[in-house]
């Protein structure tokens, strides 16, 4: 390619949303095969208009019945009632004024004014909150604490890391109220307050839907504040709702600009055509990228030390959202696209030998933030700290353009996005880029992006578990001698005739002081167990 | 399979390493394809003995002409020569009686007794530090804070972040001392440090290879110490050496018991036929569910908020030593094996949804921690806290063991790998057994585990953008008018003739105000750019 005609070529694939500062570049992500024919005009306009019907409050989630209104959240004026539309901004307007009475100190908890927040919930309730901490917690007016695992040591290691209880607002996250990790976190924490003599029902806030369990143990437990959330906002895009908005209000987040930066770039992708359209031309270059199966895997490698956790947050966006046993017309697909990355350019030193040099599995998408940082970096360059006239910023593009091209060198596909800077407002365009680009793929694919059939059978296959231990413990006592696995399984339901599954709820007891074990070391199909007690 | 049958086919692929309590279950990994009789005897047989010679100080990693050493660092007495044995062990011992000092307050930093650490360092000489500070942050004597970017910002963050630079002890590491993400690192914590009036020589100390550039840096300034770190140590597996011991020691960790847990797994290994050899095995497992081309992603789910970082680790440890283009005869092999992971019940809220139920392109491996947690626990337990008698690491359990049901139902393979508990001892031992694992299928599949030609090349391509970056400068101050890309592009070296590129140095020149920009909005093409200064 000559100089112009490779410029061209570049700019043709490079587009930018001005009202957000955002820019899509798909130039090097092109598809080997040359099957991109499969990805017809039908499908994209299929995309655009099957979104636009959703944001009209079509039941886009139609195994579940009901509506998806993430958009809603950051653009009211669009909620299909003027009741949703009320119910949104009194919720937003609740949320900054509760923050607001917080930090100016009129909000007391039992030690105080508040000076730190544990926020107790799981997936989609906890990972947003977890992001934006991550993106400024040097902003961070009140530090956050976050329990989202029904792990006993996590759970006490968090409790133990926050200097004032008294001085600490909880905030319990969850829509039905009947997840049981938040559930568990949130009675080990009223219990250690318990002890502590710290009254928990003046610390604690529910966010949660209106008559769920949490929200009846919110309203009967004389909690402080409960907050709304609706069954039309799915746990992944709940970012936008008080789930997010909440704690980073409390944080100092600037939570207007984040949801006006989402909003404009909603506009702009709703107001363009097909080709102008940086979400959907997004959704088309994964599916190019990986034939419309995902056969190639997403490797998110932003090169900034604030978006560490957008990779981890856009593994559960795209993933849970995309990876499906059966499409919409009941046909088994086992589609999905698969993501992970941390952030460059630290990744260079670990696994991105791979991606440069081995397996041909994955396309890369780099994020770019073109914006250095505050001031004091302009006085390092200023002093010459570094060498060469190079400051650490020109390092960090070397490495970011280098990669870039290393991997087009070895015919390994990419797709980069600029970001100007890592404000609210960009933030808030970037996340809703990729949420418009899920909704558009799984239009492409024919999926319902919007439930997760699977994160509902894991919790009834834990719960199954958890049944057969109780059912043990009780054969156990009554049994009080020591026995052995087939011993024990004919006194067992024939729901719990696994004698491995036995073994292994039998070897935790015994790690935990609840049997004693004795037998021949080596055969632990001769071991007995005895119940010791509790 | 009847119960009896079913129990034994478990057994039958279910070992333990009794001297580390650690058990492997490959029992649901088996290969659907049929394939598995491409891993030869005579294959496993190989991968033993070259294992054998490397541990005997063959040149193993022959690329670099050095011997591969992590082995010795907690076996010294394994180490090829009686000098290496005693440089490891005096290096040992100094890192121990430093940390003793620090605790014990006999160490002075300008402004008194050490309070906090600050480590800089990249890759494999900053996720050691990492995984073991998420472990046991809990007990951390000294809270540690890590720069391992060449990002501006982040390191603004960082050195913010810092309670008292007075009274921090600055851990600069980099073998060769060139690595450039942290030379700049160092360069601008020593400006701060200068900014904020503390001496910086009074606060740091290296760990480097002996005669390096940060070796004769530290010489220079009068650092406080230096420790070393030899060429026979990857960056990756130096956890074993200072680099992972010296902060892991002053934050309070048992580093004996961490070096004697993966010196007790490698005997284990050593010594063990190959049918006992769990290192072994895990690696013939990985070649046969991959089909000894990586044809599935391993996906690491520790069910254990302390070791989240154990995928990210491992992800390093696996991708970097195995994804590699030539094989050891110089073949094009582009090999590798992917790892992504966080941790479980948490990732179960997320892309699990995908691996239950989406693409079937990946292997599970389980890692479960039999011991709850400590006494606090206990008690939650005796006050009956948590509903139905079960308590929150009765539902972690039931997590992790309905997640692992659920996958082999809908076929997909998983190996479980089962922990007494999270000790020092455990996880060494679980280190070790990953690293010989890795050592093994790199055998198996005939690459050299011990180099990371990529990473070297990334360094080169990095420094190229950067040089066009500085002739670019040169350039405009030069011209010192509004010039479009054609007209600066004649005016720079051979080497810097892309058109694309030149344009993103510009944009983010732009964005940082040392340019001005004009021209047509829609075509970049036409714009221009105006030197402003810096």
């Amino acid at each position: 390619m000559t100089q112009a005609a490779s410029l061209q070529h570049f700019l043709k694939h490079y587009q930018t949303a001005t009202s957000v500062g955002i820019s899509l570049d798909t130039s090097r992500a092109s598809s080997e095969s040359g099957k991109d024919a499969a990805l017809t005009n039908d499908m994209l306009e299929r995309a655009k208009s099957e979104m636009t019907a959703l944001e009209a409050g079509e039941i886009a989630n139609a195994d579940e019945q009901r509506m998806v209104g993430h958009y809603w959240l950051r653009t009211p004026a669009m909620a299909p009632t003027e009741t949703m539309k009320a119910d949104i901004e009194k919720a937003r307007s609740q949320v900054i004024a509760f923050a607001n009475e917080v930090h100016e100190g009129r909000f007391y908890v039992s030690g105080g004014t508040v000076e730190s927040i544990l926020l107790i919930g799981i997936g989609g309730s906890a990972l947003g909150p977890l992001l934006l901490d991550m993106l400024y917690q040097d902003k961070a007016r009140l530090p956050l604490y976050v329990m989202d695992n029904t792990d006993p040591d996590g759970i006490q290691r968090t409790l133990k890391a926050i200097p004032a209880l008294s001085r600490t607002l909880v905030v319990v996250v969850s829509k039905s109220g009947g997840t049981r990790e938040t559930r568990n976190g949130m009675l080990a924490t009223e219990y250690y307050f318990e002890q502590k003599s710290v009254p928990f029902s003046e610390h604690a806030i529910a966010v949660t839907g209106e008559g769920s369990a949490l929200y009846q143990h919110a309203k009967e437990q004389a909690w402080r504040k409960t907050f709304p959330i609706w069954d039309w906002v799915g746990g992944r895009t709940s970012i936008w709702s008080a789930v997010g908005l909440l704690p980073a209000a409390l944080q100092g987040i600037d939570v207007q600009e984040f949801l006006d930066g989402a909003a404009a770039l909603d506009e702009a992708s709703r107001s363009a055509t097909i080709e102008g359209d940086l979400a959907l031309q997004l959704a088309a270059a994964w599916y190019r990228l990986g034939e419309g199966r995902g056969e190639r895997a997403m490797v998110v490698l932003p090169y900034k030390d604030r978006l560490e956790l957008l990779g981890k947050y856009l593994q559960q966006l795209v993933m849970e959202s995309l990876g499906k046993r059966l499409d919409r017309d009941g046909r088994e697909v086992h589609q999905g696209l698969t993501v992970y990355g941390n952030k460059g350019s630290t990744d260079q030193h670990s696994y991105i030998q791979q991606l440069r040099d081995g397996l041909n599995n994955f396309f890369a998408v780099f994020v770019e933030v073109l914006h250095d940082a505050e001031s004091w970096n302009a006085q390092l360059v200023a002093e010459r700290v570094l060498e060469d006239e190079a400051t650490a910023g020109d390092f960090l593009q070397g490495f970011l353009l280098g990669t870039r091209e290393a991997l087009t060198e070895s015919n390994r596909p990419s797709i980069t996005l600029t970001l100007t800077d890592c404000s609210e407002r960009s933030i808030g365009a970037l996340l809703a880029l990729f949420e418009r680009a899920v909704g558009y793929y799984a239009s492409m694919i024919n999926v319902n992006a919007y439930h997760q059939p699977g994160v509902e059978a894991g919790k009834k296959a834990a719960s199954h578990i958890v049944s057969m231990l109780t059912a043990l413990r009780s054969v156990l006592q009554e049994t009080a001698q020591a026995s052995a696995i087939t011993d024990l399984l004919p006194q067992l339901d024939d729901a719990y005739q696994s004698p491995e599954l036995l073994f292994k709820l039998l070897e935790r007891m015994h790690a935990n002081d609840e049997v004693s074990r004795s037998g021949d070391g080596d055969n632990p199909a001769a071991w007995t167990y005895e119940w010791k007690g509790r």
